[in-house]
């Protein structure tokens, strides 16, 4: 690797990139983060992205340190720097450096960091068909700050790469669904859309806010509730959603095909829908 | 602050003690950590605390970059560096650096850093009486791997610091009390002392075990059960205990008093007990 990472108001190689082991997000994981896909010059839903930035902070009590245009920025400059052509740019913040102490200083000043990382984003391998693994969601009850608490994640992921499975798809106690390891989740059942509406058991997805949006404006019936892996068993589409992979079908789940075990239309209808509003709402990388 | 940091095998001044953002530690908490306590020349608990250093990373499947005896060693040179009298050495274990990926590479090199603090363990300012805030418990459900996803706990202590109390007791949904924000706990009623059972639901204290041994030889009564907030208010006395405070009394749970309010009889005696099988258990700080 041989990028430009910008930290704190510098763009420096990424081997000069570090910071101090006293750096809270080091001791205790006290930061957040949020990623924007680029794509043929524009970011996707940067401003959505920036308000999740900053929601997430304010759960958390960090003052956020940079503002939307300030954040525009860095980004395009980091952008430019890396002649980044499509992939995401990653930001994250975290609440400051100090000795450790689970009591933070009420002075600190936050940190922030951004770098690139090319990718296919619009041949995403996954168009072909994911494959997902159900493991019990044992994370924190407050998933929809994103922060990088991530361990239950990895370790969900981790196991669907163990099973062959390209993501995970993580269950309750009780039963139901609440989201992909690092995506939302819908199924297509009975003529219409289903995901779980939002709380605190799940990540706001941006590109799912985007989704819902759509098929609204597309009179495609949506329902937002809860739902169970058997659901999900008896469904006829399912698929799912992210900002780097944007919209992904899901062909099977457990070993087990969902519906005839091939990407569906109405899947193929939401991908190409959000690549459309993705295109036209996209802010310029460029100033 | 002036200190000598270990980072990988090298003694470095805190302020180059810097790790790459690229480390998982930073993008993911995706790292364990463990405390010593150092008190009159000698590391208490140190091989408890390296076996369950040991177990934190197996849990994680992060191979152990160290054996019992090289890290005794880096810890000896670290204390004699520092001139520490009084306090812990921390040491942390990432599984390395690598770019951003939920999927971690299969021969990553762990990354490992150490680091002291002086501060007062046996005039402890808690042994005059800690207040504690009851709070929900909103941690993951792999407590006992003692990571460095730590947000429910740094939550937790801040919400107890908003309501004046020292530390937070965290009860789960079920109404069940698990542990304190980075403490374990105990209750005494009926003359016998009372602790939660060990589980995926809570850490493994390392205190926790010498105490439960010492009730053992001293024919001190304890029960190993869950219990509940009610019973904590109908409790004669409560104590906490970890590697750096070791035993402190429990004197307020949410402004009411515990017993009588002061430090009783049953915590002394364990606190008592305790620094007396610490102190004739502790490995030397000098080889």
């Amino acid at each position: 690797m041989n990028r430009i990472v910008y930290l704190n108001g510098r763009y420096v190689p990424e081997r000069e990139a570090v910071i101090p082991v006293f750096d809270r997000a080091v001791l205790f994981g006290d930061a957040v983060y949020d990623v924007v896909a680029v794509l043929e010059g524009r970011f996707i839903n940067y401003d959505n992205h920036f308000l999740r930035l900053a929601r997430s902070l304010d759960a958390l009590s960090i003052p956020c340190p940079v503002d939307r245009d300030g954040l525009l920025d860095a980004a395009r400059e980091l952008v430019a720097r890396n002649r980044l052509s499509e992939g995401a740019v990653y930001v994250q913040v975290s609440r400051g450096v100090e000795d450790r102490d689970f009591l933070y200083g009420k002075d600190l000043a936050p940190s922030l960091f951004m770098f690139t990382q090319e990718k296919a984003v619009l041949n995403h391998p996954g168009t072909s068909g994911i494959g997902l693994k159900s493991v019990p969601d044992i994370r924190w009850a407050r998933r929809d700050i994103k922060s990088v608490n991530l361990l239950g994640q990895v370790l969900a992921k981790a196991a669907a790469r163990e099973a062959g499975a390209q993501e995970a798809l993580m269950i309750e106690a009780d039963g139901h669904v609440t989201e992909c390891g690092s995506s939302s989740f819908f199924i297509f059942k009975d003529n219409r859309i289903v995901t779980r509406p939002l709380s605190r058991s799940i990540l706001p997805g941006v590109t799912r806010k985007a989704l819902i949006a759509l098929c609204r404006s597309h009179r495609i019936p949506l329902e937002e509730r809860r739902f169970t892996l058997d659901e999900v068993h008896a469904a006829d589409e399912a698929f799912l959603s992210s900002a780097s992979s944007l919209v992904l079908p899901v062909v099977r789940v457990d070993d087990r095909p969902v519906g005839d075990g091939r990407p569906g239309p109405v899947y193929a209808t939401m991908r190409e829908n959000y690549i459309r509003y993705a295109m036209d709402s996209g802010v310029s990388t460029v100033p």
